[in-house]
């Protein structure tokens, strides 16, 4: 089975918002075995809509629309769906129902839009809304079917796992599909490419090999075609394997695994505490470490020390290291580290500080410099990155190479290679 | 002038890369007066790529694709415009040198698929890439134009800058489009429908309005269509003026401006310095903070007090309250906010602490609630929310309410109002 998917909203098309669903809805559709064979955004245009879904409908026997369900004028898809599906809105008690709890648990005032927001198309399967007021719809004709969600993307996540998924559940065939995604780090796509050329010629036909990088991280998607969903992952983890011994130190993880988490499975695996203390990454490494539901059991907290005064204050930085060797030294992030790991009183203390840009880079250190530490209980080491000159960049990079950093160094202690 | 956006790549379609590449070059295009019509993502194959642009060719004569031009071999995208426009690949010494200057920089090594990367169509503008490897490429046939960019954020934003945008400059009539976006935080969408409706109602019809949520956050979009810029310009501004006397406490800022950034001027403006104490946010309101450049002036760092003994020894919140009212407390969080304050010797000391899920609710303490303080020159004040269920919103949602707290004490304390 195949499937289209159309992403309404005119917020898409001036480029205001980014389409985050598209994403999330096909991986989602991918692990049921159906194939997204386009994605297509258009705006609120009762036209474009009705030509985007003429066309899909050529293609293929199944759409599924995000975007435009929301109570205000702007979104129009409702209206344009029952119109091509020759039904029309009826009152729906229940949808009004489920509204009333929203807001009464919420405690807001419900408003005439909302109300609104209770009328449905007659001659569709309309899914609940467990999160909002904008419910799902499903549409049939003969052979054709279109599944209608909103745009926000936590009620249409919400929709789609509550009612959507067990329809298509029930629809789809068995066609064979097994992704495999290996995680690397520490290594650009052309020196990581150039390493595995002999692996990659000899991958078989059926796997199709694809590099995906972001700052930091490039991802390596083996994806297997066939028809026996065993036989396809019995081969994709063989690749694989042959794979590790190839480049063992710089996978460190599968399938979006995030860096945090597998640095974090290895605290937890060794009884280990960290704490981080932070200048140019501002916090963004205690943030990503944060996002890891139950961190707190091996996650103390962080210092940002944005100005130098803190770095000697709370960290207890020689304000003489400061002055002779600079904020972005090796000494300083030393200094930074065995001070969090003493203030925290945790195993580990992760350190950094460097020029995350655009200002304050000199010759001698420029922006895109960073130092970071690692304090530890048999000592502490350091080492210097140059990445590159845009700030954001800058934060997410070093963020990541000391997270990586900790990372070897664990698997080093516990020698695990 | 309209143009299509194509986007080539399996991993959008199987959702494993969210294309963030479309909003950025729509919202460029935008800026030069140039609409996107549609926007298609398609896989990495060669029947899809030239079934597309054979598709937006009959919808009009500009399209302009990214992505599939890296140096591995999942990477059709040069080969197959070479083949649609009949020209062939050529050696180019520039893209070359290019790639030696940028290797040279970077001190890695060059590989036999950069040397590939250096051959380009013999019958295209070749757009040198000062970031990467793959040049982008402008093809022309008749009255049609094909732009082909790289699908790496960085690079591409690189190559439309400093070559295509000048090419479309050239290109483009005066058709004018006024966009102009009112930033709000502190009301939900419905909420702000009902209030804004007479204004929206009353609207002159060359004017669109859009609501575009995300959490914590509603963007009111306005946008102008006509033949004079500065008229448009006059009456956009116009309807603004009337929407800020309605709603003058919601609005925080214009045109994407960020909460932290209009924050950050209050605070420079009052000479004021602030400091963060993060429990359940973990680090990311001074991750949002040190993402402005320059916030150095006004933000001296965080402590993120994930474990509650680094609340009480570094903090300094008593032991007594910690055992007494929890760690999701008005007197916890009160605590916290004068503690950081205090040790970080800054004007304001902004402190959150709750519960972000998914686990560690009670009935009386549920997940998604969030107690927020600000102590400041005269005195403390302190606020109870009640969020979702959801974690990364969660965070996301407390910590732009922690942020508008303060917005709205720093303009009390001004007198903005």
């Amino acid at each position: 089975m195949q499937i289209e998917i159309i992403t309404i909203g005119d917020e898409i098309l001036i480029g205001q918002v980014i389409d985050s669903n598209s994403a999330w809805l096909a991986s989602e559709l991918n692990g049921l075995g159906i194939r997204v064979s386009r994605i297509t955004a258009i705006g609120d245009d009762p036209r474009q809509i009705r030509d985007a879904i003429d066309a899909a409908f050529v293609r293929g026997d199944a759409i599924v629309t995000t975007g435009g369900l929301g109570p205000t004028r702007d979104d129009l898809t409702k209206q344009v769906l029952c119109d091509y599906f020759e039904t029309r809105l009826v009152f729906v008690p229940e949808a009004l129902d489920n509204i009333h709890r929203l807001f009464g648990h919420r405690g807001v005032q419900m408003t005439e839009a909302d109300h609104r927001q209770a009328m449905l198309p007659e001659k569709a399967v309309n899914f609940p809304n467990p999160e909002g007021t904008a419910w799902g719809m499903w549409f049939r004709k003969k052979t054709k079917h279109l599944f209608s969600l909103p745009g926000v993307p936590f009620e249409m996540k919400a929709i789609f796992t509550h009612s959507m998924r067990p329809v298509l559940y029930g629809m789809t065939g068995h066609q064979a599909i097994v992704h495999k995604t290996v995680m690397t780090t520490g290594i650009g796509e052309s020196a990581l490419s150039a390493i595995i050329n002999d692996w990659e010629t000899a991958l078989p036909d059926t796997i199709k090999l694809a590099y995906l990088p972001s700052p930091g991280i490039v991802r390596l998607r083996l994806s297997a075609f066939g028809n026996d969903t065993d036989d396809l992952r019995g081969e994709t983890e063989r690749q694989v394997s042959l794979l590790k011994k190839i480049i063992p130190t710089y996978i460190y993880g599968f399938d979006d695994e995030t860096l945090q988490e597998t640095t974090g499975k290895l605290l937890l695996r060794g009884g280990f505490t960290l704490s981080t203390a932070e200048s140019c990454t501002g916090g963004y490494i205690a943030h990503l470490i944060t996002s890891v539901p139950g961190c707190s059991a091996w996650f103390k907290g962080s210092v940002v020390a944005y100005a130098n005064d803190i770095k000697s204050g709370v960290l207890g930085v020689q304000a003489d290291t400061l002055v002779t060797e600079g904020a972005v030294s090796e000494k300083t992030v030393l200094e930074m580290a065995n001070g969090i790991r003493q203030l925290y009183q945790t195993d580990f203390g992760l350190a950094i500080s460097g020029i995350a840009g655009p200002d304050g880079g000199t010759v001698e250190k420029p922006v895109g410099l960073a130092w970071i530490a690692l304090a530890g209980p048999a000592g502490a080491l350091s080492r210097e990155f140059r990445f590159g000159k845009e700030r954001s960049r800058n934060i997410t990079r070093s963020a990541l190479a000391a997270l990586n950093l900790l990372r070897q160094e664990l698997i080093r202690i516990q020698g695990l290679f």
